[in-house]
């Protein structure tokens, strides 16, 4: 067992967010919280405002209140995805989504691993990418460097991490598969 | 495996949110914020609030911040329930709840589905029914559909779908029964 | 089986928040909606705010938007510890994490429970006591009255409950040992 030296913690020499530190905080103090805004019904302006700060977003998306992401700058996303309440995609690294591919209520995307059988808690990415027309049910959990087969189905609250084949079905906490679609 | 073709979704043709635009629209940007509102504390205006939008809540509920109804018409819940912080009813369908009902802190009631085996990916709804004296305890997440007993325990977490028995226990995700109360 | 007479609840006699009304309406109202602010950047000042409401809090501890904590007075937290965004600490009871403590995003530390075998669903308080060096990873969650070792690390979504041995790794709903760290 080692200690983790939180106190001694640095992000790696070679990992940047991506950009500007201006950008950062535009989007941290203005364009997320309108992309999350509860209050706001409707879709197409949380699709520019995700654009804007570098989303590369495909047409006939829906995006829903309360989605959060960490850096639009690494989302991609393709076309008629659907993105739902409260999803949360925490993309310090990239996040790919094919096309129609559904993310539903309160589901979370983590690309952030530490490693901790090293002292300095190293900083571990690990992208997501998503095919298409899987979708990731609700309170479903996907962990750093998963791969979701296009056509999957992540049930509902399941944690998944690894590669997920195409067009099967996963289920439970740590998931496994349970069938096909 | 089938395509999800979200580009060409629309719901049911019988399928009605079940108020009219203008009440879904205060609710959404009225109402709803003010129920979950975290920075007021009380119980019996967020009870008169969800009444006003139709929901049918017996006497002496509790309701704590940060609660979230998606379709208040559609919501029943009997005498001296706890709803707390936190807990989310996701009710596209009619979500009944009988007498001493809890549901604790970041509980999520799931009523949307999909036909994952339709292209259209069809919207199924699932009501969710929970009997009296049952407790769904935090962050547990009850699936479409389901029906918990009266008396019956949903732990801390569990995600439980399909129907638990009056009077057990059921615990992880999938929840299994571990026991009676 | 029994029923759980809300209608009759009363916290035990016994049993204080352990801090005047005043500070709590203080807390609830203005301290808890700054801590947790999502479009304030920065972690210094969630600390100070934190340790005006009573909380001890050591050194060089660093503090994300949307970390939520019950009673700040109930709370310990030695030096160097990360609380990352949107970490609920629910404390009811008291919650101690030792140094370099990692809580990540979305995790809930639950100190309330309810005896469900009395028709009084008597309020049963469990402390959460995290060693040093543990990380408990995003989304996960601790039940009330857990002790998670020194060292030990809470997987991705995992839901513990009891004692975890220092320096092991758990993972899943419910949670089990998986491996050593």
């Amino acid at each position: 067992m080692v200690n983790q030296r939180l106190d001694r913690y640095s992000t790696p020499a070679d990992w940047h967010p991506g950009a500007h530190w201006l950008v950062q905080v535009l989007w941290f103090c203005a364009g997320s919280p309108f992309v999350a805004a509860r209050w706001l019904p409707g879709s197409a302006w949380r699709v520019a405002m995700l654009r804007v700060f570098g989303a590369q977003i495909g047409p006939g998306c829906r995006i829903k209140p309360g989605l959060r992401v960490k850096f639009p700058w690494r989302l991609q996303v393709g076309q008629a995805c659907w993105l739902a309440e409260d999803a949360w995609i925490d993309n310090l690294a990239s996040v790919r989504l094919g096309d129609r591919v559904c993310l539903s209520q309160g589901s979370y995307l983590c690309t952030g691993n530490h490693d901790f059988r090293s002292p300095d808690f190293t900083l571990r990415l690990g992208p997501i990418t998503i095919g298409s027309d899987a979708w990731v049910a609700a309170r479903a959990v996907v962990a750093p460097g998963s791969t979701i087969g296009s056509g999957a189905v992540v049930a509902l609250g399941a944690v998944v991490s690894g590669e997920v084949p195409s067009g099967v079905i996963v289920r439970g906490n740590p998931a496994v598969v349970v069938g096909d679609r």
